[in-house]
């Protein structure tokens, strides 16, 4: 079954008004969620609308929070998200950072007392219709064990950087810090294929091709794991996000990160506020002068396009490109859920009394 | 043969002046340069100083450049390094940076016109003595292939992030964004043992263990290379690097980036000038009380550090602790320089008529 971005939008929507969520915050969070799917990441679209409203229901998220500035200076803020959703604070979060920016030249904002703020990407191109550039990041709830590590300590922790171009899309680099993300992984389990060595380890710390180890009390290996000691630069990679995200902005970090799925509790004596996230903006021409840079990043992508390549592809892939691609193919042909996502969200609406489309 | 840092700065100081360098300039880039073999990066220290040299007898770098700041707001600046080496105009533009935060919370600094800069860490390094993070980044001749492409487009593209702590050592994220650092590779070649895949690839963009791949028209990989589809992560990390640096500064990016090496030329044809660097510094005060961060960050360090660990390690390392162990050993008993590199800086040196210490 297929699903216009419109048709998933309103029941999003729907979903978080019946939670109580006010209606402006409601269309935004709703907006972030189809933004994903409409991109081709389905592991962070309304796949994980239930998720967000499991939390609502056990009291780990607020609907209408009264997130405020807790610290700033005139290039950064500190936000106190008072336990609302990322979805609706890391918006505005990125709102302040582009008005710092304005004024200043660069805006940073880091962001304790959270919840999961859906894809990095949607706030990062925030930055894109000022003429910035844009970055966001945020821990996640432990997954990844670091270099030499059994136990998990680290989120999935994605960065991501966009850089505004001229006739070319931008470049979005909007990454995991792990080897592998999770919806390869469920791909795999799917399948019941075994998995390439570098992506998981087992309780032990073992390497592993078996799909289910994760669940079976092992862990995601941080990028670059399966080279001769390169997965130290990808468990580097996920510090740096756990540091700005958490150590700097007061939420907690590395194992304390409380966990997304409602059913898991939280730690005893946690060392901060919900989770973290730190978003920036610098406005292009506080370097130099827009239009120069904007030719030189078509440039850039025209080269990079025009390389002479390996028998593995045709072309070389600018970062993002593919979901560029995907939203226009989605926006012309739609969103296919899968049968789980699609069950999922039906039971919800009957929950809620929200009709889903058909 | 051991050396004292001493012995090796006063030398290399030395060499500097015999070039024409003012004092000042040439104790700070002789500094730069001992700081690396200090922390044990030996490929990036007094091995590269003949490199150095030549870039200057070639006149492709400046002994006293005029640099200056062409362009600013209250946090960004960037400059024109006038062909100077990135060693003496880097520490000077993450002064600048420290300075604009100091006034609006952070500074960002890009360089164009410039060369190698040396290890990244010194100059993040030098937030710390003012309750700062650092950031420095740099761009760098191209070796390593995007994913799918045959030709070499980018540098190993370096990223650092500097995080002050309390009772332990600051938190150091130096990192190439291949897979495999140069010296890694020329130690496989020195034995001539195979390499691991995924490391380098043959001039056809094949996977290949030959150490020697390289020097016959191959590449080096990004990291996460020889993961299914990781290896774009690398690639797309290597660009933010290379645009930050480059095409923001106005430098040279892509294949592009002038050679390191004086035997050969750089292209035709310049998009830009010179390479490109990027650095950053933001106050930890203007996000939260600086005793509450290295608090956080101290907590942070000793659960990583006392994590249950697998049979490969006896403990999780903290990024950055190999290189403060490594300056410790090498304060008490000296600099091991190998035989190709003691045997090139006497040849300069005595081509210089400076003596080398013995």
């Amino acid at each position: 079954m297929k699903y216009t971005a419109s048709e998933l939008t309103i029941f999003t929507k729907h979903i978080f008004t019946a939670c109580g969520m006010n209606e402006a915050d409601a269309a935004l969070a709703a907006d972030v969620l189809v933004a994903a799917d409409m991109r081709g990441i389905d592991s962070h679209g309304v796949a994980r609308l239930s998720g967000y409203v499991r939390l609502h229901q056990a009291k780990r998220a607020k609907m209408n929070p009264e997130w405020k500035i807790i610290h700033q200076t005139p290039s950064t803020a500190t936000i106190d998200a008072d336990q609302g959703l990322g979805l609706t604070v890391a918006p505005k979060a990125m709102e302040i950072a582009i008005n710092k920016a304005k004024q200043v030249g660069t805006g940073w904002v880091a962001i304790q007392n959270s919840n999961h703020f859906g894809i990095a990407a949607y706030h990062a191109m925030m930055a894109l219709e000022h003429n910035m550039i844009g970055i966001a990041m945020t821990n996640a709830s432990p997954l990844v064990a670091p270099t030499f590590s059994k136990e998990r300590l680290l989120g999935t922790n994605p960065m991501c950087y966009v850089f505004p171009a001229g006739k070319h899309q931008p470049v979005v680099v909007d990454m995991a810090t792990s080897s592998a993300a999770n919806g390869k992984l469920e791909i795999a389990q799917r399948t019941g294929k075994p998995i390439p060595l570098g992506w998981v380890q087992d309780k032990e710390g073992n390497d592993t091709t078996d799909p289910f180890a994760l669940s079976k009390g092992g862990a995601l290996l941080p990028l670059g794991s399966a080279h001769d000691a390169a997965g130290h630069k990808g468990y580097g990679l996920a510090a740096v996000v756990d540091i700005f995200s958490a150590v700097l902005s007061g939420a907690n970090y590395g194992p304390w990160v409380p966990p997304f799925v409602a059913f898991l509790d939280p730690l005893n004596n946690l060392p901060g506020k919900g989770i973290g996230h730190f978003v920036g903006a610098m406005r292009v021409d506080a370097f130099r002068p827009y239009e120069e840079f904007i030719a030189h990043m078509d440039n850039w992508i025209a080269r990079f396009k025009s390389a002479s390549t390996t028998t593995h592809n045709e072309r070389v892939i600018i970062p993002g490109e593919p979901e560029f691609m995907q939203y226009e193919i989605r926006k012309k042909e739609g969103i296919e859920l899968n049968e789980k996502v699609l069950d999922d969200l039906m039971k919800l609406g009957h929950e809620m009394q929200i009709t889903f489309p058909s």
